[in-house]
């Protein structure tokens, strides 16, 4: 073999499928056992027997590692919203929006969503980023309903309904042990606000 | 006169009624000119003509200048709606809780409210601050319903949406250039929110 031709396998046999997860479960671990801010990148990889320079192909930095993907969200979110079947309320529009990402994101992860909500509930600048995506997810959803064409008050608090809807829920099924579904949690939390709303 | 009677003439005449207002009136025009974290005390205190010692009399630090007495509110929130009239229903018990103090924190302080907005969104820890407080309010609120009965479930889509009218009401007030009252703004956003849950 060349010397290129080693250099791609070993880049190859690094990139192996799973890579990213090792690293995520490798943080939370640490995050969870000593705290976000006491743990280093060296300590995350020496944990997951990988090279730091790999860590930096997948995560900007050790804050990146809980919120890794999540940047496409509130644009993922405005599409899903804009193209939403036309007959759909706002309310509506939001939910369907959230489907399209919930289960991917959640199915399955019960303990990491778990585990994470108690690392960033402990961190101020993690507080302060987890909020800051939820903000940029109400703007997504309240231009994707203006450009529904719905007003900006019925857009703006719509908006406020559906994340605080989808935020309840998942709070609700990551605390739960295992009988209620993601799926579930959603449609009961609905149910309740939209009750609670008609009162 | 006495050296003591003198001592405390001044110290009357130094906390002549409108000092607290004089620091804020002077902390808010730094940070909106130069920006929150670029301000000292010292330079507060210079534009108010008033001592150092004056200020942390009135402020643990410049950061509380923009959060004055809010940590009384979830308390305050929490009493109010625990002991609002019976008959009222989750989500009028949260709006009552918040007619007590939306007067006296808002009314008329429409510059200030937006001053003070612009200076918060510009820096992060003190986004973070603002969104703690809303975090505590809301749990305040959440509870304050579980003690008059309501169920957990209920209680905490009461309470994000009682929170959430309110905030977009107060955004909207300030927003406004004079034609808008708040408690317009508020009865507007809440008859929106139950428009946009009941579709």
């Amino acid at each position: 073999m060349t010397h290129h031709v080693i250099a791609y396998a070993e880049r190859v046999s690094r990139w192996q499928p799973g890579t990213r997860e090792r690293l995520q479960r490798a943080a939370l671990e640490l995050f969870a056992d000593q705290g976000f801010s006491r743990t280093t990148v060296p300590e995350i990889t020496a944990r997951a027997n990988l090279t730091t320079r790999t860590f930096f192909r997948y995560f900007a930095d050790k804050r990146e590692v809980l919120f890794a993907g999540e940047d496409q969200l509130p644009a993922l979110l405005e599409q899903t919203i804009r193209e939403a079947p036309a007959e759909l309320k706002p309310l509506e529009a939001i939910s369907h929006g959230f489907d399209e990402f919930a289960t991917a994101l959640f199915e399955g992860r019960r303990d990491w969503v778990r585990t994470r909500r108690a690392i960033v509930d402990a961190d101020e600048s993690l507080r302060e980023r987890e909020q800051r995506k939820f903000t940029l997810i109400a703007e997504a959803a309240e231009r994707a309903l203006i450009a529904r064409g719905v007003d900006g008050l019925a857009a703006a608090v719509a908006a406020q309904l559906g994340i605080a809807a989808f935020r309840v829920a998942v709070l609700r099924w990551s605390a739960d042990d295992d009988d209620l579904s993601l799926d579930q949690a959603r449609a009961e939390t609905l149910a309740a606000m939209r009750a609670v709303a008609r009162e």
